[in-house]
């Protein structure tokens, strides 16, 4: 895997010859050190530049690094020329320097909602609510993969500001000059040869990750920081959120009509209303809407419903742990609520067990922890200073990851599983089963960062929350019943499933989809865990798959006045699992193209070939999403049904196949609700499809490994493709 | 002038009675130490928080303080609380705290594309290329001016974030807590009592700027600097850039066809091409394309053109100081030029007998300073090194800064006075004689920077490159030929002032007036540097004027979901001088709006009333740019001439009177060219209008200070209300 840069460069010098080139040809990058890579996990190397600080990615990781696992993925070695990484602290800036290929492309940098290929931009990496703004996001993740096939993490906490081919030192290997008045070949910014970045500190961690592949890179970080959140098997059926001051009656009776109009519903969640105050939030219930809190959760799980709460953290002086928190929070107040410090364990401490209390043991299921991104406006200042010490930004930076830290740390004491929302988070999240989520509403930026999402071991939802038409209706609940967390988020629009009367149909069918892929779905959660492998995940992790390229760009003195070249990224399709090609159709689109990777892909509803290797186009039509399935694809799925809980009662299946060819794949099973799994404490399942000599396909579903008793029934096969 | 912020706040929290309020009433801000001030100029006091900074904008401006000038603006009291400032010092932080009154609104912080009104947004103050991200701008200047009559600088170098209005400490005076849920009086965000400010840094100077009106600050501020730039009479004809690679043939032809077409001209603007290699920039001319260069610059002076040169300061191996430059320069190249560091004076003396030898000696005029600003992928990054230890982020926040410096101290000791273009600017450039433009091409916004600049110190020219449409063209050549620098910028597009055939008449008609308005926006520079007053202003800062209030918002899920408040900010109108108000029409528009002050204010075209502190409707109509002149106002104008060398030739001046009450105003009168000024010789004439007892109106002008001779002719009065 070794790359000599240099050759690459002069490669092309030697093929222009009538350009100026640079005089000198150094050798050594002035000023900065080499770095001293040491291997910390199988396929994971090291190296400190200067100081080691006080708080990185690694204190804030759910769960510990999944060792063995990545152990069985293969022996890798360092996976680029050592000689060519260098690292330097100036003052209080360290900086970092790592070669990069002519062509290779980056990928990652946290949920970021345009394009995909990180090359020649720019990321200022902050936590905060998206709002255009390149690099400020809901997950900075300071982490990135290449096409070459591996994984950088800058294990910061700071800001850092990262230069993914961005300009050239002059002590590096220069390009050749060219003339801009004279030279159709002149380039507005010479292709560069490192990935370069910085942040104020005295130093810092640069952690690579083997690949060889780009997806088995993302797979050693999620391993690394404790293996991908499997959630449990209720997490994966349908959310839906009530009105803010909504009352326990209004609640019950809302959800009612759910089963009464036969939609799918698994998840209630409650906005602001259900405190006494908010916002600040008091984080006690409503004396006046939710009288009875417990009869209330206790109502909601006879219906299989669980119950989640919306909060963000910042107290108010009516809390009833107010008094407690005061000595540990901050100097600044967020809507006059107070900011605790929850670096401190006091106040870690105080909040768990007032949530314990309250609220995890009388059933509620977990939370939709809102506003720890950003905007500025709303949160506290750079130069806010909290009773640990911690930096303002540093908080800002983590302050999501805290709150999902504690809040699991807490479920997995009651060896209950959680999933819930989150708007802020960082590195180092892989293990927190929570989605994040964002007020910004662009359909086409959502999936964006949902195929962004899978580079940075994060979990993001497209949630719908209204929609200006029908069409535009049907087509944000096509996308979010395929994606990590389906929610109809009502909070303000107070909109139900049904309220578009003229498409309920469409609406309804596509939630049920939902319910039916859990078999599926689950299996890809598990193999999140286990393996590392994002349960959705952008086009370039998928084998087969072709980047596209850049395009020449045309001289224009508003839009382009260097003439920069126009980069074509496909940032609106994904893969659901390991089969699974996911295309939603985009408000207004008479039809869109979808492309296929190398391999045969069969339509999934129809079971016919789409194609191999190739753009095409699919006609629109309201009744569905686009869904693809590769060559020899195996779906389980469950029958119709409303509620996950079906499955824990020893459901029947339907195992889909596609193609003329054998397949095989894997189910996930266990109890779908604790931490049992962790002590070892569930199955998987072999299903395979094996073709005759006549060429007729049969299906066998074999227990591969692990003890658990199986929890689904019969199952029924159907090749789509016969 | 001193008020009483908790008086403001408990005014508030006495009416509100059905809320809860923090127990605290603080007196103390914890961990803050009190500023102490001490008076540095007459209205002008300086606190310095922490360790003095090395480099700060006082050592970056133009020219020292005028000192008399603001002592002739008579005494004044600080401004606000002292016991209300606070500061901070936190490892490598430092804060500051000033008060806010509850009504009390911000102007400023540089050339801002948005809004007028600072209050309530964050502003990370970046120098860059404006590209639609709050604070990251051409000249991010870190001083703002409120609605109560001061100013405030903090006077470092250093990326600062601002914070007006933002957010409050919970140890400050809180307002009331409300009940998002119940209550309809909840705001979003509660009342902040304070502006903000932090950077990385040990220690910042804060200065304050007495008014004890907004525009009396905003002149104190001008005045500390230096006073605004006296641009040399020329730089307020009319120039025009000529594309790229053009010859110094084709220039000739171009200009005389200004010539024969009958439309203005007094500068050619040479682009990229003049020089033997770009990019990276060469600084010597082209053999090929201008093979004598001082017959060219002499030819050009024979028709009384200047020659403005473009350069960026990025040098390039084949240029003829580059190997003496070498050791000078930084890291990391830009479009693969070193990166001079200007900061030291071996790189400053070097480039400046370049530029005298090569440029100055042979008559060239100026320079338009490109590409200083930004964008972050096209400069060198944040950590980059520079031969003199200057980091990379003080570098760039002062690089046009720096640029502008060397080239004016070289103008200045030939005794000639220069005026260009430049694209980063900063704090303490008021004496600097260069207007910032951008890439940006957004009309409204470019209007918006030209008011928003005045309360900077900076000029702004919302140059013409292209349109879309002849009224699109028409729109912007009226807007740009009052603006401080009226230039078409054809270096792309190629068009020159008759390309659009259907509206050739239309843009002479603009471009004339350009000309004929020498004697009043002349005066209105000499005001700037004698006195500070901006030559074109933002309405706040008109006497009469009253801004909008924000309205409430509306409660939308998508769009405003936490129903803030919608600021209407004024930022399509402006002041020229102290007479003319400027409303330019925009694309698309039947009609306009216009603010009137409080007074009668006249239509310029036909002298009648146009209204009197209220907001009028102005069909459009494609022939003309809405011009207002208040009660009494008198313009000096030219007759109709394509060449403001006419001037200096003994021309004679009409001299218009709008209105019905006696009025005066004075005209301005210097070499036009030299520094002879700071020498004391120059003029100042009295130009009066009296009313008789009848009612007649009769004019008068007198010399009133000063002996340099008269240099225009005889007056024709104009009294276009009789």
């Amino acid at each position: 895997m070794k790359k000599n840069i240099t050759q690459c460069v002069l490669g092309i010098l030697v093929a222009a010859s009538s350009v100026i080139t640079h005089a000198q040809q150094p050798t050594t990058i002035v000023g900065m050190e080499q770095l001293a890579w040491s291997e910390i996990a199988p396929g994971v190397w090291s190296a400190q530049i200067g100081e080691a600080e006080p708080m990185t990615f690694r204190e804030l990781a759910g769960a510990p690094s999944r060792l063995d696992d990545m152990e069985a993925m293969g022996e890798t070695e360092f996976p680029f020329d050592e000689s060519q990484t260098h690292g330097q602290v100036i003052g209080t800036r360290t900086s970092v320097r790592l070669p990069l290929g002519l062509t290779e492309q980056v990928y990652g940098l946290g949920v970021q909602f345009r394009n995909m290929n990180r090359r020649g931009q720019v990321y200022h990496l902050r936590t905060d609510h998206y709002g255009g703004v390149l690099g400020r996001t809901h997950a900075p993740s300071p982490f990135y993969v290449t096409s070459d096939g591996y994984g950088v993490l800058f294990n910061t906490v700071k800001w850092i500001s990262v230069y993914p081919g961005i300009g050239n030192r002059k002590d590096s290997t220069l390009p050749p000059i060219r003339d801009r008045t004279t030279d159709p070949a002149w380039q507005a910014r010479p292709t560069s040869d490192a990935v370069e970045a910085s942040a104020m500190t005295e130093g810092m961690e640069v952690i690579v990750f083997a690949g060889p592949t780009p997806l088995e890179a993302v797979q050693r970080y999620n391993l690394y920081f404790g293996g991908g959140a499997l959630v449990p098997r209720w997490g994966l059926g349908f959310w839906h959120r009530v009105p803010t001051a909504a009352t326990a009656e209004a609640v019950t009776a809302e959800v009612d009509e759910f089963a009464k109009r036969d939609f799918p519903l698994d998840v209630i969640g409650l906005e602001p209303g259900w405190q006494s105050h908010a916002y600040p939030g008091s984080f006690d219930w409503s004396p006046v809407r939710f009288p009875d809190p417990r009869g209330f959760v206790d109502a909601m799980g006879e219906r299989d419903l669980k119950v989640n709460l919306w909060e963000n953290p910042y107290i108010s002086p009516t809390s009833s742990i107010f008094e407690e928190m005061k000595p540990y929070t901050g100097s600044h107040t967020v809507w006059l609520g107070e900011v605790p410090d929850y670096t401190m364990p006091e106040a870690r401490e105080l909040i768990s067990d007032h949530h314990q209390k309250s609220h995890l043991d009388i059933g509620v299921s977990g939370y939709k922890i809102d506003e720890v991104d950003g905007v500025d406006s709303w949160l506290w200042p750079d130069h806010a200073t909290f009773p640990s010490g911690t930096s303002a930004e540093d908080m800002r930076q983590t302050y999501g990851s805290q709150v999902q830290k504690w809040q699991s740390d807490m479920f997995r004491a009651s060896d209950t599983r959680t999933y819930g929302l989150v708007r802020g988070s960082n590195a180092g999240a892989s293990a927190y089963p929570y989605a994040i989520y964002s007020d910004y509403y662009n359909h086409k930026g959502f999936v964006t960062a949902l195929c962004n999402s899978s580079l940075s071991g994060v979990l993001w939802t497209p949630e719908i929350r209204s929609a200006n038409s029908d069409e535009e209706w049907v087509r944000r609940m096509q996308t979010v019943v395929f994606s990590p967390l389906a929610m109809l988020n009502a909070w303000s629009s107070g909109l139900k499933p049904w309220s578009r009367e003229e498409v309920i149909p469409e609406i309804r069918d596509a939630m049920k989809w939902r319910v039916r892929f859990l078999p599926y779905l689950y299996t890809a959660f598990a193999q999140y865990h286990f393996e590392g492998t994002p349960p959705f995940r952008a086009m370039v992790l998928e084998p087969g798959y072709i980047p596209s390229k850049d395009e020449k760009g045309v001289l224009d003195d508003v839009s382009n006045p260097y003439a920069q070249a126009v980069r074509r990224d496909v940032t609106d399709q994904y893969m659901m699992g390991d089969s699974l090609l996911v295309a939603p159709f985009f408000m207004g689109q008479k039809e869109r193209t979808v492309i296929l990777p190398i391999g045969n892909w069969y339509d999934f509803y129809t079971g016919e070939l789409a194609g191999n290797g190739e753009v095409i186009t699919v006609p629109a039509d309201l009744s569905f999403i686009p869904l693809f399935v590769k060559e020899g694809g195996i779906i389980p799925l469950l029958k119709e049904a409303n509620n996950t809980s079906v499955w824990t009662k020893g459901v029947d299946l339907e195992v889909r196949h596609y193609g003329t060819e054998a397949g095989s794949t894997r189910l996930y099973d266990d109890d779908g609700k604790t931490f049992a799994y962790d002590r070892g404490e569930y199955s998987w399942y072999a299903i395979n499809v094996e073709k005759s000599d006549r060429g007729k396909l049969k299906g066998s579903v074999l227990q591969s490994s692990g003890d658990f008793p199986q929890t689904f029934g019969k199952i029924k096969w159907k090749f789509m493709t016969e």
